[in-house]
């Protein structure tokens, strides 16, 4: 059986979950609320960012996920609600209170996000004024708007849908992502929703998103900088009526955990694909290494390795400055069993430069680009997703 | 008594020292080959990257300073000869074998250093050829020459002096520097070269400079990028005749790490205002930390975090991101107990936004900027410096 079947639409495939997207007005145009629901109860786990100026909603969302369950989530883009002290907590209880008000369930069933502006009080009224229409919008067709609703410098909607079997049922499992700048997840700002109808319990739930998110999001960078307000959220209604999953093994939950696997690394390359100022996508390929670990500490440095990224931007063939990036990993290698290629043409390798075609090499400097480098220590391998860095990202980030 | 004063001139204010700087034809245009010696014996001592994919130089300069001394050194710029396997090894051996032949020392006694592109084999019959004409044109008027000699993208020459007292003699000691662009040392692309006639022994030269290096070059960060060829080198010497310091302490020494780290730290400093595509100059106390590791860590987290660099390029009073920089770190602290302030308007205490005269704000964010984050978690400091990050930062380094 095959493991999962990519499926058109985005955060509401399953059954029984509905959304809504509006203006509420904390950004002084576009969308900038989103709503989402599920009709029954539903277990619910999260991953939550490392950074220890963590954004009030995080701290609210942290609290009411702690019992394993939620049925509400709302997120609000423009404002991070982060470094707003007492006032920021308050606002961020009130926007919980209020969806779960507006939603008809308990307020620790509410989760609330925030993305935008450090430093600066959320326009609560607006929010106030808005979650009761934003109710009263709840729909299953509503997850291009959700979508639309959390980005901030996206140009794209981010959302990807997949559909499984457990227990003989079929189960839908639908995500929205947002995320284009202050990306180093750690978690970065990038915000996710996961919504599965499969029935699962809260340990084996979480497990597959902490595995999940560990090899998607935690594999992006756009500018290396950690945010404060990450977070990604899945929650599973068991509406498909599958035998509980309550134990993270055996095949249901291998199926559940490659699909859900899918979804969020999907999710995580539209991030990196869309990161601001950007005209590259970059795919960073580390074979070789004696431990996943390794592959990966190398492969993420290459993707945080600013002079790597400006040169992938003006199209220089420069392997050299990714031999630098490898090299200042802290991970154990010896440069003379490394090999260093891009899009396929070999620059180096068993300790020495090689002669390559100077066509091949601009030519592989042309749109999406790939680096390969293998350590030569062992038989793992990790990958990690960037862009370019470009004037243009600068100017965005003024 | 005073520590020691600063006085002008550069690499050569010590005696017994002699230097050229000429084009020798690595670089397509103007000087590219440093020669530095000394007349008689001396004292040397090293810090050198950190990075695995070190260039061959370094490894030749670590091996010939194992004994402690060193009477000549030889630097290109324009070629960092990194990544170039065998015959970049050779070429590096041939280097400091040519420059110990033409300098009249053995070869161990003179070292070695490149800077510039990684992966492209040196030039060397270009650089066979100048160095015995660098040899003849040595002269203790060349101090500047010889710092313009290892200039890669660096816009300024980099030079300080100092002037102080040992045993009753007057002791002069003297540095160059270059770097602006791979910067972030753990060393950074940065060498310098410091020139003292003071009589020191190997341990104690060593235990200076380590100390001296650590907060001043270690402290500064344009792109957050380690480089593959850092390299310090302190000669010392005796000419000015004191008793020997044969030991890390007592007043002659503390004199000595006082001058030292001042000239390091100012060499630093000049790295950091001359970064690649800067406009602005950016000082980052932390005070307050439990530990110097910790105010340094936070402190230095904040210099690498892009998107504070940004928004001081674009003279946005973003102090968010400055929270979000330092929560980034991995440092204990609550931030409750946090004050950031920029230029001294404070932003954020206790916990909470603090109100602030937006003019002041926009007055602080123009010129050289200086952020002050205190983390109130005990009496610790630790200062690092960076610039701002401008779209021709990026145009430089494609």
């Amino acid at each position: 059986m095959k493991d999962f079947t990519e499926i058109e639409g985005g955060l509401l495939v399953a059954e029984e979950f509905v959304a809504a997207g509006m203006a509420a007005g904390v950004k002084s145009e576009g969308l900038d609320l989103m709503l989402l629901h599920s009709k029954v109860p539903a277990t619910a786990a999260a991953t939550i960012t490392s950074n220890r100026f963590r954004a009030a909603p995080t701290y609210v969302t942290k609290r009411h996920i702690a019992d394993g369950s939620a049925q509400t989530v709302v997120a609000n883009s423009g404002n991070a609600n982060c470094a707003t002290g007492s006032e920021g907590m308050r606002n961020a209880e009130r926007m919980a209170a209020l969806a779960a008000q507006e939603t008809g369930v308990p307020v620790e069933q509410a989760l609330v996000c925030s993305t935008g502006r450090i430093g600066v009080q959320l326009p609560i009224e607006v929010i106030e004024a808005a979650i009761p229409q934003a109710a009263k919008m709840l729909s299953r067709d509503n997850a291009e708007l959700a979508a639309r609703a959390i980005m901030t410098t996206d140009t794209v909607p981010k959302q990807a849908a997949v559909e499984f079997e457990a227990g003989g049922r079929r189960i839908g499992l639908g995500a929205i992502a947002k995320g284009a700048g202050m990306i180093c997840p750690n978690m970065a700002t990038m915000l996710c929703f996961i919504c599965t109808d499969l029935a699962i319990a809260q340990e084996p739930l979480q497990v597959a998103l902490s595995r999940a998110v560990s090899r998607s999001f935690n594999c992006i960078s756009v500018d290396g900088d950690m945010s404060t307000n990450d977070t990604v959220i899945a929650l599973a209604n068991g509406v498909a009526g599958n035998d509980l999953i309550s134990a993270p093994e055996g095949p249901d939950f291998e199926r559940f955990q490659s699909g859900l696997s899918h979804v969020t690394r999907e999710l995580a390359k539209m991030i990196a694909r869309d990161g601001e100022g950007s005209t590259k996508f970059v795919t960073v390929n580390v074979t070789g290494g004696a431990s996943y670990q390794d592959a990966y500490t190398v492969a993420r440095r290459i993707t945080n390795y600013t002079l790597v990224k400006t040169c992938i931007w003006g199209g220089d063939f420069n392997w050299g400055r990714i031999a630098a990036a490898a090299g200042a990993a802290d991970v154990d290698f010896d440069p003379a069993t490394v090999q260093i290629s891009i899009g396929g043409v070999l620059a180096f390798a068993a300790g020495e430069p090689v002669e390559y075609d100077a066509a091949a090499g601009a030519e592989a400097m042309k749109g999406d680009v790939e680096i390969t480098v293998d350590l030569g220590m062992g038989g793992e391998q990790a990958t990690c997703w960037t862009c370019d860095i470009t004037p243009t990202f600068v100017e965005l980030n003024v």
